[in-house]
């Protein structure tokens, strides 16, 4: 199975990780599929134009949304040999707040949203990939969770999202024990960094406007990169976490 | 306030930590209250009877109860200075599964019965105690999270109990780096073994019957007092994590 | 065994740390032994002339002189039961150095008195334990390593002294593994923060005069207990590392 | 300055990583040195002959000896923009040991021969690299630290060589934190397996003779592809520590 068989599935559909690996891997040779609440979003119809791209709505905090989009996958574009988990869940009214004035349903949100979601997705994959025949590396399948600095280190005021990254690490991480002697190669990847994407006219924004951005953010591009690495790794030499953080970035 | 003046409440009414703490909370001469989703147990009762410990019904993982719990602990023994979440929230059926086999149903209820279940308790503790006045050792109170090895790594078969405990572990860090510079101790306590609790005749068993039961299993008695050790620590020198594992445990 | 038959040796002989502990283990009922390059220091004096603790001349980067130090500690003393290695090896001239500006020749004396010393200190100390009968907690004998921040985290501009506090890391965690099923009961320290002494007077102070001290700073007579409080713990319910740090400490 | 002004030295000079290495960095285009106690072994005279290696004779425990490399280094091939400590240090003869029997001169030896070896190359090439110019991933230089399981683990048994690996962790940490700012890409790479090298006929071997090799061991040829990729990296998204290990390995 070369990269022309190869299938990838990105859960999350943003200008962000998303987008970048939708079109790296894409260039690459893989028939892409990208899932998102809303897959009629500006940004993810110029991925099908551009790229080809198929779009799928899926909501993947919910169980059975999560395994039609699997079943849509596989028969739009194959068993899938590259899944990405790509939702942090995170709201901003979640963010530096005391936890004593924490709102405990949007705790528990962002629990369904990131660490539900990513067993969703994963267990999905895994079903699925165990199928699959090994590719040239002895792979039968990738599956990689986007993950955040609140993953090494619970932070304060920020208690929800600490547990739901250090959960998604702990789901890769039994998984990953579980499913690498399978063949499938599990990868937790904390980004330790704000995110600055790229725009069409090849420069960078982040979400808050008027912040610059440079190489003190991380570039989603290249991430996506070491996305497409550690899918390629040969499985005599798997990594299994990689925290990718800016050079000028204080950890 | 001297200990006369501690008021500890354990939510989680089994026969093993909680009982102990229960025991040697009341013996140490605090007022003591113990939650349980069904406070009539025989275990409880007998709490009660030998050593005026107050029982509590509570789903801990429904807010209106938790807040509820609350305020009678308040109405009936005053504002607690010790909080203990002795809740794994694990079921038998969701281990030794694959990841492909689990059931998602399960797999949230242990995250909500867990986790979720740590974040409503440790809410409700730190919205009273930073209005505690400091004890002797400039402690306002102090908030205990009972974990599992799971919290230290993800084992293969048991991918939901990875996630809910190390939510509950990333919980506990947020909370130690807001709430240890209000005065309010919080600990994270992974108990790395299986425990045998005590019977009342003094003799040790364990859940799984004829599973002999030695200094090879944690001594749910000793577990009891590290939490009153942590509780007693001076605020010059706080553990934040103790991890507790018998002599003989492989790790 | 009991208490009264436990002898405690303290390898490092400074006002901190090691002068609570000698106190404290005196007035414990432990015949206690320091050992220090230099034991007619002032303070050393006054531990022998108020606890009857016995002084020993010992550079623990020599194996013979470690070697020696031991016996002479069975010969007074009797066998240890309880040992703290407590020299953090560190020279003012290593730190805040840019790695290109480090001395190389310091570099290796660090890692000669703090690891090489922590491993002689360690060897001795099993060699002798194992020989030990259980006391009433099942512990034939307890070896504690001070340790520091830079165990935990790599600081910039202080390579060498990462390296001396990380091998002392991997030392301990190596001993326990090995010794803590033979009842030898083995923890690694680190105080995550500055420690402030008690001079004679009880108020206390740093070694950088003029810095006030207050719960701010670790307080070593509050170590001192975590330490005693080690060696009580049950086998049944060992901890290996334990963090110490003030309230008000950043993390 | 492009793969073309590349210029990397191996510190280590065996068949297994180091040659990977100096092979395939050799073909990527830059100008490749090697250095080992014995550069005359034939191993290496082939990897000159074959692809044009420089070979040079160094203890890396002397700093003196450290110091001469590198200028013969710069002298010979340019200011190196790529340097891989490659030297575990350990003899077979502190495996296995119980620490009671370990002889204190293998340590101490394994503890220079690794940990202050790696702190003299380190600070060589820090010294260089902060005069190159940024390449167009924007890295002045990368310097790459082979590690080994011990690193994240202190098994039983082999207290010395934990010491060893997590000493060089703790300097690699340390150095990542003040020399990544400067533009100077830093990394850990412990490889958590057995390596089994490639034989010239293509097919890999294991010292120890009839152990079979397979992909349950790691690859040096997949490791230095890692490493190139380590040196590849933007620096808006980097790498330090990525664990190598292959898919059927416990962990």
């Amino acid at each position: 199975m070369g990269p022309s068989n190869d299938v990838a599935l990105i859960v999350g559909g943003g200008p962000g990780i998303s987008s970048s690996c939708a079109r790296l891997f894409a260039e690459s040779g893989m028939r892409v599929g990208i899932a998102a609440r809303d897959p009629d979003k500006p940004v993810l119809q110029k991925l099908e134009k551009a790229h080809g791209v198929h779009r799928y709505a899926c909501d993947a905090a919910q169980p059975a949304a999560v395994e039609s989009l699997f079943q849509n996958v596989v028969r739009d574009l194959g068993p899938p040999t590259l899944v990405v988990h790509n939702i942090d869940g995170r709201t901003l009214d979640i963010f530096r707040k005391p936890i004593a004035d924490a709102d405990p349903s949007l705790v528990l949100e962002t629990l369904r949203n990131s660490a539900f979601s990513a067993f969703l997705v994963g267990q999905q994959a895994a079903r699925l990939m165990r199928e699959n025949e090994p590719n040239a590396s002895g792979t039968k399948g990738t599956i990689i969770f986007t993950n955040a600095s609140a993953a090494l280190k619970g932070f304060p005021l920020s208690g929800a999202f600490a547990m739901a990254c250090q959960a998604k690490a702990g789901l890769a991480e039994s998984m990953a024990r579980e499913l690498m002697p399978q063949g499938i190669h599990v990868a937790n990847v904390p980004i330790d960094a704000a995110i600055g994407w790229r725009q069409e006219d090849g420069t960078r924004a982040h979400r808050l406007a008027g912040v610059a951005v440079d190489d003190n953010m991380a570039d989603p591009d290249r991430i996506a990169e070491a996305y497409l690495q550690l899918h390629r790794q040969h499985r005599s030499t798997w990594a299994f976490e990689v925290v990718l953080r800016p050079w000028v970035e204080k950890w």
